[in-house]
């Protein structure tokens, strides 16, 4: 089997590798401090007390470098299993401000929701494999992205 | 202007028209008189009591004769208009169980809501053009379809 | 080789057989016997005197025995370039108002070209093929669907 | 709870219910009793003799009444799970050729492979079910289409 | 309420929020100072004289940090109603040659296309939020992507 | 023609362009040089013997100065031939294992195939065009990005 992941000279290319998942959830957006015609005026629709919900679309990218033995960054199947661990167990099905412990307190707009994600997932990837990039889609036309920063 | 929508001896040409349209929903399968365990065994997670969401994309097509003066079926703002009036201001960033008069009692499942949908829409078209079918999709990978029949 | 199209009692399965194929294109719509203000009233934006255009998707959809010595209803290749030679060519990159002759004092509405689009394409096929249904998306919102009734 | 499926009269809406299921599998096009000129000839690439291969989405669509019960026509998880028994624990990451028994000595095109699972699962469906249609994408530019007629 | 947009000590997290949408134009490729030989030689069928036209699909991403009152970035209908006014309401259903102010004397290519509106929405942010990229599709298959480089 | 890739000061634009292309292959993961017992261990379904397939999705991105003269980055039309001419012409319908000469002996990996195909078009383009990064789909779930890293 011929080294297949040189970049000449012994650098070895790094390659960010994505698995999109897909979760269904309940949430609110709002304050618990707040009043509910603050929530209105500031989260709209978003904040109807008898809550709404979303299909939610996930892409989690992971980057490191190909390993020349499997000719893999990182297994998909590995990391499908660690994002339905992690994340998918705890949100799909679920409402996101009375169900979920790590986002307990939290608005749970799409970008407090993308930040805790990234949170979860970061620590649980082995030495070599970095979360790169998560991309959260709340609806066909809005998304947020984030990349640890 | 030549009439352009003859098939030959007169006979007009029938069209069927579509306008997709989206909305934002929570809900929660199951039955206000059977046990929580019932409806979790029947229903498994989509019975979650604290709710779940998804996206919905609604097809609602509309067939008749094109109309020889202005070449539609049936404008599609008109279309629109009537869909957002009867069906998206009530059910977009609602609670399917708890917020709809026209769902109260029902087991809000995509089969249910598809046809109470119909039942909104049917006697809404002016005469000339029928609901010819709605697809309603509760996931990507899941759809129900409706004709009236 | 086995007979692989009977549906037992020697009945050969009917199946459909659908080519998606792209166009762009301008137009605009209205009646050149109206006024702008007219025009303006019926169709709107539609009508900008300067054109607009669109992206147009368009499902060909025939419909036939399948063959037994081959396992095809009709080669997708052949239907792709019959569609080319008497559609694509045409209307690609074109102006429906100005430059197709076979829309020449037609309104291009959706509806109207695609009827047009099935009278170029039904007597183009082979015997035991048939045109079974057109579906013409103008925008990933709104389609149209003819099967020639 | 009230009756949510009657249409008037004691008539039960009847439904059609959609699931989308994917799989990848390599192929080949041709027949055994033709020389490799021959196949080539018709079958163009798809008769590469190395095989080629496609990611395929498939539609099942069942219709039945709905259950004044559950809302439902049918479990849409235990539609799932037949189609995974019967249809993709057969053919995902298979060869259509090589590996399928109920597809052996069929040239594998896309109008015998959807011809053929539907004869797998027509029989697996319970009493008031019936299996309506299969949509067998090839690519996001060709589908075939099968209600068993 | 727990603050959740620190990463710790303090560091607030820095999201990219998108906005997708979409707008129906004509226009024509070529330089009004070259013979439409010469435009016919360089654009092809993008030069034809009577005009043709896309679906464009524009994601609208800017970034900044999520604020701790509200968690957004930036309200997504402020910035969908940010784009209409200075985007959307000049140049959907519009002809991108004729009609079109802060077009006026460029070739529409997609690329002089999306540097436009970059000028158009970059000075009308608030502060604390960049314009952080722009990807604009002329059709499904071709898109640019632009940075403010 | 006013000059339109100016960025104030001289500064040209620096514009993303991206072509999406299509193939469909065959292959198998796995070393020539580990038992079937162990390919299977590690690459599970994905090394059946007898091959699965894929339809894979390319996005290439080159990236440029708007050149002044046309509005383009780099004709999409060139860019198109370029890499159906260099791996178009080499992958689809094809054996990834088997029949293209530049994978030979290399483990077709989502990971090994970008970074492969990146080797073949970097070279292949004019002064002032780089390749900025290529983004390979091997399921609608999956999906690999690399930028020469």
């Amino acid at each position: 089997m011929t080294r297949t992941s040189e970049q000449g000279e012994g650098k070895l290319a790094r390659v960010k590798v994505t698995r999109r998942v897909h979760f269904s959830a309940a949430h609110r957006l709002g304050r618990e401090d707040w009043t509910p015609e603050e929530n209105r005026r500031v989260f709209g629709d978003c904040s109807n007390p008898n809550w709404h919900g979303h299909n939610y679309e996930l892409d989690v990218t992971v980057a490191g470098e190909v390993d020349e033995s499997t000719g893999f960054v990182y297994d998909l199947k590995d990391l499908r299993d660690t994002v339905e661990r992690l994340v998918l167990a705890d949100v799909d099905h679920r409402n996101l401000n009375l169900d979920v412990d790590w986002l307990h307190g939290r608005n749970p707009t799409t970008e407090n929701l993308v930040v805790a994600i990234w949170q979860r997932l970061t620590p649980a990837l082995p030495a070599g494999v970095q979360l790169e990039r998560l991309v959260l889609w709340e609806t066909p036309r809005n998304y947020v992205e984030y990349c640890g920063e």
